[in-house]
């Protein structure tokens, strides 16, 4: 279970809440965004950047330059929330119309991944996600590049997920009102795939992941 | 022009960011969620909410005992960041992978929006945002609706636009490469409407905007 703190605990509509880990090992990696905040210069500040994930541990990265991993390797507390939009919930009355949506938001200090080897399996495991199978036909990193890159490692134990799913929930007395009602499902969808105009001849065309043998 | 500031102004890749409000605006209009980082309890705290604009305000609502609506009501600074994913950018080398997006970050103080008048205008543009023309057709919202909801207006005025377009950019070397590259674009798209069980007899089947005449 995550675990429930003052601040990781909702204070309204709690029965959308849950502290299952799986629930938010399930969101986390199916989403491909966080949105990051934290305090800098005394203002609060949200950044969005790719996420992912290994066992406990969501993992993101920047710039080393960037505010937000100068705030990080000062060991602040950041609150790092994913989102997935699921559908919109279409009422019968203007109020209580919605949005089905899971989320996680997750409490805690950012650790600042030096470790040549964690960056070498941590960045694998970013290009497993966003394009299985590509990995193994692309340029690898080199010691150059994971250098280059800031990469930032949260565990994911303090938090909770929220949610919700299902028709909307109209008023008894409105359940006459001759509208349509339901759930419009959205999700986030892959399009055709773009070649690059310097794709090589004889290299597959919208293969994300494949090459010709 | 968005109002540039020290806050406001993103550290890296400047290339990518620009200050028009019409770009802003354009993001806005398509997003449907914004991210809301403030500051709570000493504690960075973002959280997912629906967003929706008129003019030149961005608004959002809650309900009255969340920690957001506390905070806001204090008067503190926010920051409101609006994040749309438009593909994955699949180049020859690992490092180069990236992403197609454009976002939103504004920062400023929400003003609780308590005029009637004014939150009969604000609930109709979310209405019509979400479901354009279905407006006409639901139960309004009545006084007591509105009033136990809180409504929040942030001026978009101080913020900046950060997008990332077009192929991927492998370095000279990687050219050679025998991999396919290229974008796949992703998009939040809709499904097929799904209706709810106590839709009346002789209402259309899933249609979110109309009703039978």
């Amino acid at each position: 279970m995550l675990q429930q703190t003052p601040r990781s605990t909702p204070r309204v509509k709690s029965d959308r809440v849950e502290f299952s880990r799986e629930a938010a090992f399930a969101i986390l990696d199916e989403a491909l965004i966080c949105h990051v905040g934290f305090v800098g210069d005394g203002t609060p500040v949200v950044i969005p950047t790719i996420q992912w994930r290994i066992g406990d541990h969501l993992f993101f990265h920047g710039s080393h330059g960037s505010r937000m991993a100068q705030v990080m390797a000062a060991g602040q507390d950041i609150c790092v929330t994913v989102t997935l939009i699921d559908g919109l919930v279409l009422a019968r009355s203007a109020f209580h119309h919605s949005m089905n949506y899971r989320s996680v938001v997750l409490f805690g200090q950012a650790r600042d991944v030096t470790d040549d080897a964690e960056k070498i399996l941590a960045f694998d495991a970013l290009m497993d996600k966003i394009a299985p199978g590509r990995r193994a036909h692309v340029r690898p990193p080199n010691e150059k590049e994971r250098c280059a890159t800031k990469l930032l490692a949260l565990a994911i134990d303090e938090g909770a997920v929220k949610m919700r799913r299902g028709p909307p929930i109209d008023a008894a007395d409105d359940l006459s009102w001759p509208v349509w009602a339901g759930v419009l499902p959205l999700a986030l969808t892959p399009g055709k795939p773009i070649d690059d105009d310097l794709v090589l001849p004889g290299v597959i065309a919208g293969k994300p992941a494949e090459r010709e043998p």
